[in-house]
C-alpha cells in the first residue's frame, strides 16, 4: 500500500477497505506516515466522508493502537456516559455516583476544557487534592472498591486518537462526524464497557449547531457502538442555553453537590435523572427507562448518590470537607452583578459567547498550556423564558481580575436578549434514539 | 490572520481575499506555516476549488516569491510556449529555434521528466555537454546573442511554486486546475514574457483525460494570463497516442533534428508549425495565424531554424557534432523489434502505459533521484489508423538491459490494440482558444 495512492482514493470519493484503514492508522501511529500526508488525508475525509463500515474500521484501528481495559474481574454491568460537550454541562459528576450507587460499574474517562467548553477533569481537580491522573492499576482498585472512577485519558488508551486529535485541532478537521465518532468510540470502547449512554448536545453552545447534524452524529455513534456489540442509548439535548445555573470549575462542583443532595430540581437535575436512568436501564437494574429514572431519583432522595460521591472524592484523594461544607471554598476577589437594562423576558442566550465569557474570567483555556482559576465563572439567576425587571440581576461574574470581569461583562451583555413577549423554555430532551 | 481559520474558510466553501492568499503564500514560503497545515489547505483547495480572482491572486503571490526576469534590454516581443506534457512531446526543441530565427525572443524555462512523461531538460541534456543549469546572467547573455535559451527553473524563479509543488506531489493534490494554473503561470510570468502559447494535452497519455477538463484548464490559464495583461493562445491537442514516432531523450532530439531539417512531415511537424505559428503571430511578425504558420514552414525549408538550433546548442555548451551527424551517437546495447501478432489496423494506444514502458527501458524517472539512460526509448513504426500485417514490426525497444526490455515489451503488447476495421486518425488539434 502507498500513502499517496490512499489519499488519492479518498480524495476521489472511493471507499477504503478495512485493511487500508488499519494500514493508515498503524503507519501513522508508528511514525511512518508524516503529519503533512496525514493532514491531507484528514481533510479529504472531512470533505468526502467515511461510510459506516469505514468509521467502524477506523474506530477499531484506533482502539487497538492501545490497551483495552479488562474489567472481567468486576461483576455486573459496566456502563458509561459520553457528552459531546456544552456550557455548564456537569452531568458526569452527578450521574457517576447515582449509577454506581445502584451497583453498576462506571469506568469514566473524561477530557479537559478547551475553548468555550469546560472539561470534567478540570471541574474535579477544583476539589483540593482530587487526582484524575491515576494509573490503570490505581483506577481498577478504586473501581472494584466503589464502582466508579473518573480519570483522564492515560497514555495506554487509544494513543492513535491522541495523535490524530492533536493534528485535527491545528488543521481545521475537527468537526467531522466520522472522525468525531472514531475519536469518542475508540476511547469509550477502551474502557471495557458493556453499554454507553450518549448525550449529543445541539444548539448555539454545542459543536453540532443543528438537530439534523446532531442526529447524524448520534446515528454514526450508535452504528459504530452496535458494530462492537455494545448497547447504546442516545439523547439529543438542548444547548441553546447553559445547563444548570453555574459555569466554572468549582462553581459546577458546587451545583452538582446541590443536585446530589436533592436541594435543586432544575434542568440539570432533570437531564441527570434521564441520563442516569438510561445507564441504569442498560445496566439491567430496571425493566424500563421510566422505572430506571425512578431508581435514579430515589438514589438522590435517600442520600445514597451523595454518599457515593463523597466516597469517590475520598478515594481519588479529594478533600471531602469542601464537599460536606462547600461554603469553606475560597471565593473570587471580585463578584460583579450584571443587571438587566430592560424589562421583559429572556428570549435568547448566545451560549457559545457565554462560554467565551467564562473563559475570559479565568475558568477556561485558550491553549492547552493555559492555567485555570478554579473559583472563576458565572452564576445565572435568569434563563430563557424567565421574566426580568429593569435593574434585576441576570447573573454574577466571578474572577480575581477586575479587567477580566469588564471584558466578560461586555460579552455577557451582548449574549442575552430580552423581548417583550414570553417565549417557552427550549425543550430539554429533543429526541431519544435507542 | 490565523491559519486554522483560513483552512476552515476554504473547507467551508468560502472565497479568499487577495490579502489572505498573499498571507498564506508569504507565511508558508517564510517557514511560518508548517507543511501539515499547508497540506490540509491544499486538499481543501483541491476539493473546493479557487475562483478566477483567487487563482490570479495565488499566481501573483507565487510569482512575487521570487525574481521576475527583466528583458527590457532585449528589443522586440518575448514569447514562450508551455505544454502540459505528454508522451513524445518534443515540440519545444523544434519551436524555440523556429521562432527565435524570426527575431522573436524565446526565454524558455522547462522541467524534468517524472513518471510517465519526459522533460525538455532531460532531452536537451542527452546532447553531450549541453547545460540547462545556467545562471540568470548566463541565460541573459545567450538570449541577447541568439534570441532563445532553454533552461531549468532557477532558485530565484517562483520559489513558492517549488515548495508547494513538492508538497502537492506527496499529498495527492497535483491534479487541481487552480493549483496547476498558478504553478505554470507563476513560472512563465517570471520569464518576463509578453505572450504565451499553451498546448493543453488531452487524452489517455495526458494529465487531463477528457476534453472538458482540458478546456477548463485552458480557460483557467487564459483568464490568469489575461489578468496579467499577457497575450495568450491555447491549443487543445491530442494525446491519445504518442506525438511523433520517437520516445526517449536522445531519440527525441534525433526526431527533432529530422523535423528541423525538413526531412519529416508527421504529426510532430504539423503541431510544431501550429504552435510556432501562434508564437510568431503573438510576436507580431504576421497578421494572421495562417500567415504566421507559413513563416514557420519557411524557416524550416530555408534552413534557418536548424541553423538556430545549432547556435543554441553551441551557446549552451552542447557538442554540435552530434546534431550535424546524429548517427555518431552511441546506441543501446539491445534493440528489440516488437512484431504484430495479428493483421488489421491500430485502433488504440494506451499512451500512459507506453510512457511507463519507456520509463522501464531507462528513459524516465520513478523518483526525482533516478538516473536516466539518454539512449533508451521506443521508436514507433505504426500509429493509430495504420494497417499492419501479422509479424510486421510495430516498434523497436532500446535499452542496455535485456530484462528491462522484457518488462517493457509486455507493457507495449498490452498497450496497442488492433482491430479489423480501419479507424480515422485522432484529430491532432481539437480546439484553439484565443
Amino acid at each position: 500500500m502507498n500513502i499517496v495512492e490512499l489519499i488519492k482514493k479518498k480524495r476521489d470519493g472511493k471507499v477504503f477497505s478495512v485493511d487500508e484503514i488499519k494500514y493508515l492508522i498503524d503507519q501513522y501511529t508508528n511514525g511512518n506516515i508524516p503529519d503533512y500526508q496525514f493532514s491531507a488525508l484528514l481533510m479529504a475525509i472531512y470533505l468526502i466522508g467515511l461510510n459506516t463500515v469505514e468509521t467502524s474500521a477506523l474506530t477499531h484501528s484506533m482502539l487497538n493502537s492501545g490497551k483495552i481495559i479488562n474489567l472481567s474481574a468486576i461483576k455486573g454491568s459496566k456502563i458509561d456516559k459520553h457528552s459531546t460537550g456544552g456550557i455548564g454541562d456537569k452531568t458526569s459528576l452527578i450521574i457517576a455516583p447515582i449509577v454506581a450507587s445502584t451497583g453498576i460499574c462506571v469506568p469514566m474517562i473524561s477530557g479537559r476544557g478547551l475553548g468555550h467548553t469546560g472539561g470534567t477533569l478540570d471541574k474535579l481537580e477544583s476539589i483540593p487534592g482530587f487526582r484524575t491522573d491515576l494509573s490503570l492499576a490505581e483506577s481498577m482498585k478504586i473501581l472494584k472498591r466503589c464502582g466508579a472512577v473518573l480519570i483522564g485519558q492515560t497514555k495506554e488508551i487509544a494513543p492513535a486518537d491522541k495523535m490524530i486529535y492533536a493534528l485535527r485541532d491545528v488543521t481545521a478537521t475537527v468537526e467531522s462526524i466520522p472522525l468525531i465518532t472514531a475519536s469518542i468510540m475508540s476511547k469509550k470502547l477502551a474502557e471495557g464497557i458493556d453499554g454507553l449512554v450518549l448525550d449529543i448536545k445541539t444548539g448555539n453552545g454545542a459543536f453540532m449547531k443543528t438537530q439534523k447534524d446532531s442526529i447524524e452524529l448520534a446515528n454514526s455513534l450508535i452504528n459504530t457502538a452496535k458494530s462492537f456489540d455494545k448497547k447504546v442509548i442516545a439523547f439529543i439535548t438542548d444547548m441553546n442555553q447553559p445547563l444548570g445555573n453555574y459555569i466554572g470549575n468549582w462553581l459546577e462542583v458546587y451545583e452538582s453537590i446541590q443536585v446530589l443532595k436533592g436541594m435543586v430540581k432544575n434542568d440539570l437535575y432533570i437531564l441527570s435523572i434521564k441520563l442516569a436512568g438510561a445507564m441504569i436501564f442498560l445496566g439491567k437494574k430496571a425493566k424500563s427507562l421510566k422505572e430506571a429514572e425512578e431508581i435514579a431519583k430515589k438514589q438522590i432522595d435517600n442520600g445514597e448518590a451523595f454518599k457515593k460521591f463523597l466516597e469517590i472524592v475520598k478515594l481519588q484523594g479529594g478533600d471531602v470537607n469542601y464537599i460536606n461544607n462547600p461554603d469553606l471554598y475560597p471565593t473570587s476577589k471580585f463578584v460583579k452583578k450584571v443587571k438587566s437594562l430592560n424589562a421583559g423576558f429572556i428570549c435568547e442566550m448566545d451560549t457559545y459567547q457565554i462560554g467565551m465569557a467564562s473563559l475570559e474570567l479565568g475558568a477556561g483555556r485558550r491553549t492547552k498550556e493555559d492555567k485555570i482559576d478554579p473559583k472563576a465563572g458565572i452564576v445565572f439567576y435568569k434563563k430563557i423564558s424567565d421574566s426580568v425587571n429593569q435593574g434585576e440581576i441576570l447573573c454574577e461574574l466571578c474572577s480575581d481580575s477586575n479587567s477580566k470581569i469588564k471584558i466578560a461583562e461586555q460579552i455577557i451583555v451582548n449574549s442575552i436578549k430580552i423581548s417583550k413577549k414570553k417565549l417557552s423554555i427550549p425543550k430539554l430532551v429533543k429526541k431519544i434514539i435507542l
